[in-house]
């Protein structure tokens, strides 16, 4: 008789993404874009988010769910722009997964909705294998982690459709080479899209800006 | 009859502190002072330990064992400084364990070694659960990820014995309040000893040097 080999690892990431496809389909009938936003701490995640909230809600209803390993401090600064927000706190856990949406997704008013950034744990390793149903993934690189970091954590670089490259800012100060980091990035993943951007001057941020809100007409559109 | 629950959490802490018990060992019989060094991405981690190597090789017996998730770019970077060092890749694993440790120090002259810095994997969050067998932890935090990240990520702060805040020299360009950042850490852990350095322009560095030498002192010292 075969001996049953259970691979624990496969076996979590598959009912994952079965949950995954669940939440999606739920995003879909109500027709809400949905990013999955991920980064290292302190990349700045929640500084974008905040940003594209208060240029954004004019034209398309937001709202945001959190996920941190302790501490409701970024769901605070979001509710006070008077946005639904739902607040994951996993424990010590160093990534979301689609079980977890699933419950934030039950306290949204979803049919209201056209936009929903999902803010991972800031971790550069794990969030990456697990799906939560998201329509895109965006990854946030900030200049001062320096220009090697897809080297290191090939797999979230590989993955992602659009990289945020924060703090360009902070440039003149920094050993930062713009060049080196696009040229490892498009040997990972040569459809990923860079915007180089600064949420403290505002620098860039029109592309991001732009490409998001055509990217929620198009669900819109696609839906009717 | 009772039903026997496994707890596979505490199973693997467990059998992970059992084997960093033995790496100690090791470790006080050969007088290695270790150090478990822990960080973000790109907070400064290889620049903080080839700093060292530079500053104190003449005076002291220096190995070190690199994680990262791929890539060997920083042990290539130290072994170009003519230390011993031993690289573990964790594909796709997020921290260090003390059985990946184990099989690294087989391959170290430890009788001839003073110094062993364990350059963990890039995460604020996983690595801090599993011991190693080192004498003391090390975290590194720089000034542009944000002073509120004791605050979401309060684990690893509780449990560091020393806090490097590094990139104090762009102090001028951030909105990083340090009395801010020390209050969280205290009220986390009022035993931390705080180093603002900046690996750029070296300034307090030499608080570190020191009390480093001290303590590899003290170990060579105790053991005799």
């Amino acid at each position: 008789m075969a001996i049953k080999v259970i691979k624990v690892g496969e076996d979590i990431l598959g009912a994952n993404a079965d949950q995954a496809r669940l939440n999606q389909e739920l995003l879909d009938q109500n027709r809400v874009f949905t990013i999955n936003i991920m980064s290292s701490p302190g990349a700045g995640k929640t500084s974008i988010i905040m940003n594209t909230i208060n240029q954004l809600k004019d034209k398309v209803k937001i709202a945001v769910i959190e996920g941190d390993v302790a501490s409701s401090v970024d769901s605070e600064k979001i509710n006070g722009l008077g946005i639904p927000v739902v607040q994951i706190n996993t424990a010590g856990g160093c990534h979301l997964d689609a079980n977890m949406v699933e419950g934030a997704l039950k306290n949204l008013p979803l049919a209201e909705i056209d936009l929903l950034f999902i803010e991972n744990v800031g971790n550069l390793i794990c969030p990456n294998a697990f799906v939560l149903g998201e329509d895109r993934r965006v990854m946030i690189s900030s200049l001062p982690e320096g220009d090697d970091k897809p080297y290191k954590y090939p797999a979230m670089f590989a993955d992602t459709d659009i990289i945020l490259l924060n703090k360009t800012d902070l440039q003149p100060y920094l050993d930062f080479n713009p060049d080196a980091f696009r040229k490892i990035v498009y040997s990972l993943n040569s459809d990923a899209t860079i915007f180089p951007i600064s949420c403290k001057t505002g620098d860039g941020l029109e592309n991001w800006y732009s490409w998001l809100e055509s990217e929620v007409v198009k669900k819109k559109g696609n839906a009717v």
